[in-house]
């Protein structure tokens, strides 16, 4: 199976990208994980500022779950992956199969964050684009998705989204293969073309 | 004619990293340009910095003949490059015949700097590696393969170098559609894959 993390800040335009790539590729045995599925089902005390659970933090996440189920992948097998609700902020009850798969593309802030997931991963990318543009998407999508205030939408910003990116998401770019800016169409056919040229090479000598 | 262009700082590994794309290609049709080649035959008064000549600076470049050369491969024509000589740091009287060509890589630290030549290219690549690794990467080169002295590479090194890099070449990251760091070779895969499988899909349509 064929590994690859895509990794970059809140509106660097992951799941876009993931979604272009994912199209291209049009096969069965493809799948893309949203790692925001491995949310904690419940925040530890410790994660929370302001009394606002930190979101941004590598502490929201399940990390041995995640790790697990990288592995399970990549071992040909498939895996239960957990639904997460951001409307109850917790884990539902019903899971979701993945695999197994000839490619996984991961997409998440910290997707390249733990040296034991990365070590997994065949072909790691970096979402690098500038902090306005990626706050502007942001302030779109939660104003317009997810019906918040301006203010509670900065206030965040501030309190997490900012700092947890320079201190956890942002340094992750030093161990990307290829960093890709915000216009990123050449680079999905160049990404695309390389895991399918790879894919039927595989085939090939199976 | 698809046409590559790789940009990047004195010692970012352009020249390393264009020969092993070179050779996964391994075919006939593919040729590495080096922009270094279309230097002015000599160097216009204005481009000298105490009494030497700036090398670093775009002004150092026959733009006119470049622009004309990718032209004509891009059109599928062959061209005469010039073949530029270092030790006298004049154009040699031969040249080179280069084309026609499938596919043309370009290297240099100005290559994205004419939006004209950008324009001509399919794909844009920036070698983004630290200041420190390509000093002491030019410095070895300069004084094993140049039998320079070090006091004069640090001198070179803060008159033109550093300055026309931060000026002219680091600005150019921005067009790029992906960009490499340090440790390449995943991305000379993926580069490689990619442009053979254009080249696949270019002649099955032909």
């Amino acid at each position: 199976m064929y590994l690859v993390g895509i990794a970059g800040g809140s509106g660097s335009g992951k799941t876009t990208f993931s979604e272009k790539i994912l199209k291209k590729l049009n096969g069965k045995g493809v799948a893309l994980l949203h790692m925001d599925n491995y949310y904690l089902d419940k925040q530890p005390s410790k994660n929370f500022i302001d009394g606002q659970p930190n979101y941004d933090s590598p502490e929201a996440f399940d990390w041995k779950l995640f790790f697990k189920h990288l592995k399970a992948l990549k071992a040909g097998q498939s895996v239960a992956m957990p639904h997460y609700n951001f409307s109850t902020s917790r884990r539902e009850k019903r899971t979701i199969k993945v695999g197994p798969c000839r490619v996984v593309l991961v997409e998440g802030i910290l997707s390249l964050w733990l040296e034991e997931v990365r070590n997994l991963m065949d072909l790691k990318i970096y979402l690098k684009v500038e902090a306005d543009i990626r706050f502007t998407r942001r302030l779109h999508r939660d104003l317009s998705d997810r019906s918040r205030q301006v203010e509670d939408v900065i206030s965040q910003y501030y309190k997490t989204v900012r700092p947890m990116h320079l201190k956890y998401t942002q340094p992750t770019q030093q161990f990307a293969d290829i960093i890709v800016g915000e216009h990123h169409d050449v680079a999905v056919e160049v990404v695309s073309n390389h895991i399918l040229s790879g894919s039927k090479a595989r085939k090939r000598n199976t």
